[in-house]
């Protein structure tokens, strides 16, 4: 194992650690093994770990790319789990794919929105139940 | 003038104060004059007035999504001046743009901190002459 | 309520009149309320309202380009309803989504008639019900 | 000679007619004449020689799609000349421009005006070389 | 019918034989007909059928070009399936999607690989039926 | 200097080698050197550098997805100089070019193909000169 990538998990772990198992036995991984490697090496072994820009700021500029760019759903989601676990506020996090809309246009602001409402609801669990059933 | 214009053209001037007459007779707003106002009213009136985020996250957000997308030359160079305005610092803005690699690729952020060379070295004008002229 | 939310419900009202409850309920709406006003003001409310161009030709105009981006799967198909609403026959819309191909490729455009298909058939509701379940 | 690029041929000739030698000894042309040819054929012979949709839809398609996309310069140009032969007004296409920011955002929008900005001016030609040398 | 559409569905042939039928029953073909028939006579009768490039190399074309738009997940199944056809190993394809990473960013790269998982694991079928029955 | 860098520049040295100096001291190595740096680690001593693909199949990897992109145009111009040092001719990577037109549009293609001119003609030297000049 890569100094690199010790350094990349040390990183996974702070940003989203119940996300990590479920990526070692991933669809990637089974295929490409060392893809799934490099995908922690050079992303967050590489980047994140750079003392440059705190985790807070690198989280917005993930989430910002990945709503502006339209077509990376799962790694959508995975950031804006990872912004809420560095401490960016729901809200914020929906002011900031509000701002996409300016740079790549309304679709691409609203179905990121759409697309990641479980995410960014306050509504309790039992609430959410009780819509998906109908009856709130 | 709509409150909307007149909160934008506030944001504006704390964002980039001298580009605001170089803007009113640009191109657009020759052509499409309610354009270029509706350009000031909707993302500065609308969305970076709102309170719910910073303006340094703001420019964060734009910056990302600018070099993500890669074909919006003019806006990204007005962020990157907007960023060091709110005070983000240049060696910060880099690695936003390092980052962006990550989620479109190598191309859009070379392409981006090539294009913007001049807005992010700390090279004194002086030096900056000499190497144009051949003699750095 | 602003004048221009009010005059964007006129519009949304003209181009799909059956919509807008579900709209004002929509995922996003609950978590952005005032996103989902803007997403009425600015798009309807300032320029669809707009005298410049009458409303058959901005459908194709929207169309087009949501075909090209090719990531706007919900808006693509809340626009080819608004277009049968504002006059366009089926077969024109399946020539603006043939066209397509030639600027944003083949797979724009096949993946646009496919994901619609529902929406540019001539088929009456009893045969799709036949053919779904196997006896067509 | 195809009959369908016969066909393509007698299109271009009414969309654009003075650009046809030009494009005939293009660098595409020297480089790749099969392919100069077949740029003829399947969008013009194929698809715009079609009934389905006249051409003043065809080009509202093309400058939309182009404009949304944001990387292509030159069609946008050409399809903006075209659009005013038959029969866009100025003001038209500027509408269309603007009402890409919906879908593709400001920055397509706004670098399309200011890209073609020269073919959508009603300034006259004496006006326009005084402004360039700084007298107007 | 005319010699570029039979040119192309002999090289349909070649490819996917087994997705002929399918094909000419599909969605787009009972919406657009012309469009179908055009869909084989541009890509296949008119570049594919050609002498100067070989059709192992025109599927490494369609794979990098397809991953590396990120939105044509139909067309990119396909011509991984046509890619194995004309002799290039699992092995092979997977290095080419994990390739396209550098150009268009690790979410490209990561959902080609895991929404065609399927056609690029060496699994045999029984040990694949077992895995998502939770016993593998 | 890592492993990885020493194997990326052996990897440049056979794609390029007269382009290294040059990318030594680029801007963007100016800017970030860690970057420029990363940018030979991970493209080439990662992903080059692996035995699952000959080099020339990845040549028509990059070509393929920088024309689809397309905005990347200084990275389309290297590969097209790599591609004609590790062996594809002239007439196979015009051939590549062509064939992105099916999956990103003929806009994407003809661009290419426009802005690489030079590097794909089979004109001598002196021509071109002439032809600059007016005179030929």
């Amino acid at each position: 194992m890569s100094e690199r990538y010790i350094r990349g998990i040390e990183i996974a772990e702070r940003l989203a650690p119940e996300k990590l198992d479920q990526f070692a036995t991933s669809r990637v991984a089974e295929l490409a093994p060392d893809f799934a490697r490099m995908a922690i090496e050079f992303p967050l072994g590489d980047l994140y770990a750079r003392d440059g820009l705190d985790l807070r700021s690198r989280e917005i500029v993930a989430i910002a790319s990945l709503a502006a760019l339209g077509n990376a759903g799962p790694q959508l989601r995975n950031h804006i789990r990872a912004a809420a676990t560095v401490g960016l506020t729901k809200a914020e996090i929906i002011e900031i794919l509000m701002q996409t809309a300016i740079y790549a246009g309304f679709p691409a602001a609203l179905n990121a929105l759409s697309s990641c409402h479980d995410l960014l609801t306050d509504e309790c669990p039992r609430q959410a139940a009780r819509r998906v059933a109908g009856q709130g």
